[in-house]
């Protein structure tokens, strides 16, 4: 398809040159690209969809990069990314070595920061204008934030520090599709629904008439069209609002999908010249009927048919296992309760929310909330289980140590998108969870390799250890699953000849690979072992008694290696005066990016090639 | 002084058992214990004398363990423990082996959660009401949260939580002393202090008719009296507060040093039956003039004089240094801004706030806001310095993860309080943070020794390293400092002969101690080295040069073992083929408990005396 408008966009300054006829045009073509490339690709769908012409009026009115747009998330940034000079390359979308799905500053110079996580862009806009202030520049920082990002205690944070920075140019537009990731949560998205339902063009209060006042007279003409329609919309305005009381001005609400009133709404918050927050109403998935129809489906998607409009149905996997032993274990045990942070799809709880609503938690993007919350549950004589994704987890680090750990309480912490999870890239990656929960007291983690491990760990955690239990596990399928293998609940399992003085040690799913390589070189009448954790932290501790023999140990591990598992596996056997040639084989100091999964354990030897080499390069 | 009421309580029955006459002589007698215990001990003095009457009344009103009340930080928490049967023991207050400052299970059922951290506490009450109400409980879960933990984004994702919990039994008391740790930040502040300033009796909205109607006959007479309190207040009513925009009925302000009024508005307050959130003005200090005139110096105040109500002047220490050092570079360097999240006199900051105040930002108990704000102040090209707590870093992992390791833009992270802090015990040691960051990629860390490691570290972190770069520094001075040491910068020193086949590794304050066990081995004619790191992470390559010919090597570190510094040195030792004897003396997997800081370092092996032991008994 051809994009007679897109394709001569190389920067913002061509959309500024654009007339009011085109913008719609380029709207309907960048809303093209966006549904071909990712139903190739895979990729945010019906997030992006709504944010088209909001963004489009963004950098109509401002002037990027001296004005910086910091996009929450990034779920809504693929625009951005055509307006910005990225057209050409964009087909390369969320692949290896090509363009990432979030904002990212090594595309860009229109790209100000890194982002992935949720509810960070008003803090970081409002250092910017701090910044500006301080430095005397006159340039605005914009937060561009979704509402399911409200449900972040960090926004509070943010808007409770800009409220007294009276004179800061901050702009937050709040993108309110009304949706989130999945439904919104929590009592703030009700005032959210009262607010969007406004009817009529945005209100302005007296702010407008002073900033009337000390504009020039080029900009007159614009002020008097707001102060009237000020006067207009009077009677609907309210005496105050969730923002308002935070100290914020507010404007709101806006038709996302209007260009014009958007610049024209964008346009007046820069009169402000004190922070203030563009309440904008958008559709979830606009203008693609299936994603209109089924928002939270076409949330995050892998490749589709987009004439079909039906998304493949995923494969069995970790989490729509996890999702059923979690419910099973509910049906026999009415304590347990589940809670998640927004991520009820994604984590293969929908049965058990809609079969046990009254035990069923989503506390919005809440993570550092889920746990002192599932403390109380368990202090109630609950069994909490709190399931939520690796990277996500790392917003929860103190109240894991502080209200878990210390609190030495029963609760499960299902961790899952553990390890590598691909085409998201490093934001994303469940590398680090490993380390963390390495250096916290009290709490036992598990890392199964297969389904019968996971059901496994569950149960154990549940009723078979004291306090606190984790159980982590990977994005995705099980790999390679040796014919021989049963899970038997153990802490750790080995397999070979005992006598081996050649031991791979490894836990989660690359087992498997190992397991390969294992059988490579046992065929090549190698004399090996592969030791098994399936218990990570702490290493139990008669796995050493396994070590005593062997002369050439090799560690594998789908994880950071500073502070990892196989550094404390390595000083275990030192200080137990055993010291094998030790090869460690993880995940170097550094942010890993996107690609296919199984590339990038390739890349970092971490696949059945990438173990056997390894190994067999040392004992040849 | 005896104490004829107060010795007489076993229990809260006891104090439920008083007449109104008696009451306001018990809050006599328990602020006169208060003073002469903190006198005598240190501790947290100015909140705890605010929240006296309340507590008594907390506990007339509640039947505490079946009703929960959970204390946010536990700044407020003595009254609590004189009450609960703990006035014989509380002369051990902070003390080694007695009564900890904070909420402690193990010391009494009425002590519900371990506390120390802020602004937790209504997510922990939220779980219990929600727990209570799956399982058909009827009692209630109270949390008590000071105006400064309201500054922390978590309670807003509690009550946001709370607000669509519409029949949870969850009772919120705001003790609003309108001072918080140091001077209250954020625009929510001021909505507070108009709220606060309102006269007149606390008012009741309609929820009090309804429950009128359904509680049985007993209650009616409270029921009525509240409606009458309710009709002569209606003029004064708001149409809405910040509070009830998320959800959560509000009563206030209750005076908050008047028994019968708290005991009044709490009762009104259970009627509710639904989140509810009862504003309570107090005065932080009360009773005690010196600390009424100033709360922040008598928040948490060392061993000092009663009678002339004045705190000792504090030593030179690590705080004060880092202060001095950031007020000289930011004199020469206009770029350079600080950070703090509510900690301006604790981590030395005082001068930089009052001669820079556009350079300098307190902004609350919001540690996760922190790191985006400074990574947009980096982006506007400032030169941001977030001094923070290490126990209350912990708060902002992921932002460390995503905000600014990711980022790799320059910031620093002044790590005050980094090690054993000794009497506010297991949640305020920083002895995680070594850990922690070993798992994050990109950011240096420094851990120097003495004030000139400090200023040199400080330094080269601004100017002379790449990306983010960490200092931790120790609570307190200076230990023992050897005449020859001079600072040089380096990422390392060897000190001793480097033939030596016996080795110690340390860093950070305990050098000084190990230093002193090298002078006792040489003296003796061992021949010994010490490996003194001031980067820890990453280690520094070239170290391990060092190690070629060590035969034994002891590795001392003021941190935890698992994950940290130690454990990835043996790796890499290890990993390098070089295995001599490693003896690691860390924390093991615990929390450390109060007790002086030199008395904690020798349970541990940490002191001189106990590096020395551990050393001379391997090499005997």
């Amino acid at each position: 398809m051809e994009h007679k408008i897109l394709s001569g966009i190389k920067s913002p300054s061509d959309v500024k040159a654009l007339t009011n006829k085109e913008l719609p045009v380029l709207a309907q073509e960048v809303r093209d690209t966006i549904v071909s490339t990712v139903a190739e690709n895979g990729g945010h769908l019906a997030s992006n969809l709504g944010a088209v012409e909001l963004t489009i009026a963004l950098h109509k009115v401002f002037n990027s990069p001296d004005d910086k747009i910091i996009w929450d998330v990034g779920h809504q940034v693929y625009t951005h990314k055509l307006l910005t000079g990225r057209y050409e390359h964009f087909s390369t979308l969320r692949r290896e070595d090509g363009m990432s799905g979030f904002s990212r500053p090594n595309e860009s110079e229109h790209d100000i920061v890194y982002s992935g996580h949720s509810s960070v862009s008003i803090s970081t806009a409002l250092g910017i204008a701090a910044a500006n202030k301080v430095s005397g520049k006159k340039n605005y920082a914009v937060a561009v934030i979704g509402d399911g990002a409200l449900t972040g205690g960090l926004v509070y944070e943010a808007i409770n520090n800009a409220g007294r920075m009276g004179d800061a140019r901050l702009i937050i537009v709040l993108n309110d599709n009304g949706m989130s990731i999945s439904k919104n949560v929590g009592h703030l998205a009700k005032r959210l629904a009262v607010m969007r339902s406004r009817s009529g063009y945005f209100r302005l209060k007296d702010f407008t008439e002073r900033a009337i006042s000390r504009i020039p007279l080029f900009g007159r003409a614009l002020a008097n069209k707001l102060f009237k329609i000020k006067t207009e919309v009077k009677n609907m305005m309210y005496q105050s609002n969730f923002f308002e009381d935070m100290g914020v001005k507010y404007m709101g609400p806006i038709d996302g999908h209007n260009i014009q009133q958007l610049c024209d709404a964008l346009e007046g918050a820069k009169l402000v010249k004190s922070p203030v927050i563009v309440h904008v109403n958008t559709v979830k998935g606009k203008g693609y009927e299936p994603a209109e129809k089924n928002p939270s489906d076409f949330h995050g998607v892998p490749p589709f048919d987009a004439g079909e409009g039906v998304i493949p149905r995923s494969n069995e996997n970790f989490s729509e296992k996890f999702g059923e032993f979690l419910y099973n274990q509910a049906a026999k045990d009415k304590r347990i309760c589940a809670i998640t942070a927004a991520m009820t799809l994604g984590t293969g709880l929908q049965r058990f929310s809609e079969e046990y609503p009254d035990r069923f938690y989503d506390v919005g993007i809440a993570e550092e909330h889920a746990v002192p919350f599932a403390l109380g549950m368990a202090k109630g004589g609950m069994l909490p289980v709190f399931v939520v994704y690796s990277t996500f987890l790392q917003r929860c680090y103190d109240q894991l140590m502080h209200d878990c750990a210390l609190q030495n309480s029963k609760m499960v912490i299902a961790v899952d998108r553990a390890g590598i999870v691909g085409d998201d890239g490093e934001t994303h990656n469940g590398i680090y969870d490993s380390a963390f929960f390495n250096g916290i007291p009290n709490i036992t983690v598990f890392s199964p390799s297969y389904y019968c491990d996971l059901n496994n760990s569950f149960v154990n955690a549940l009723y078979h250890r004291e306090g606190p239990c984790v159980i982590r596990y990977p994005r995705g399928a099980e790999l390679y699953k040796p014919e021989i293998y049963s899970c038997n609940g153990e802490d750790y399992q080995v397999f070979g000849d005992d006598d081996a003085e050649i031991a791979i040690v490894t836990y989660g799913r690359i087992f498997g690979e190992c397991y390969k390589a294992y059988e490579r070189l046992v065929a090549q009448n190698k004399k090996v072992k592969i030791i098994k954790l399936n218990v990570i932290v702490p290493i139990p501790e008669d796995v050493l008694e396994h070590i005593a023999n062997v002369k050439k140990l090799f560690f594998f591990e789908e994880g950071v290696e500073s502070g990892g598992v196989g550094e404390s596996f390595a000083s275990a056997m030192l200080e137990n005066k055993l010291s094998p040639e030790f090869i460690l084989t993880a995940f170097p100091d550094c942010f890993v990016k996107q690609g296919k999964t199984d590339s990038i354990l390739s890349q970092y030897g971490l696949d059945s090639e990438g173990v056997y080499n390894t190994i067999i390069k040392e004992i040849l």
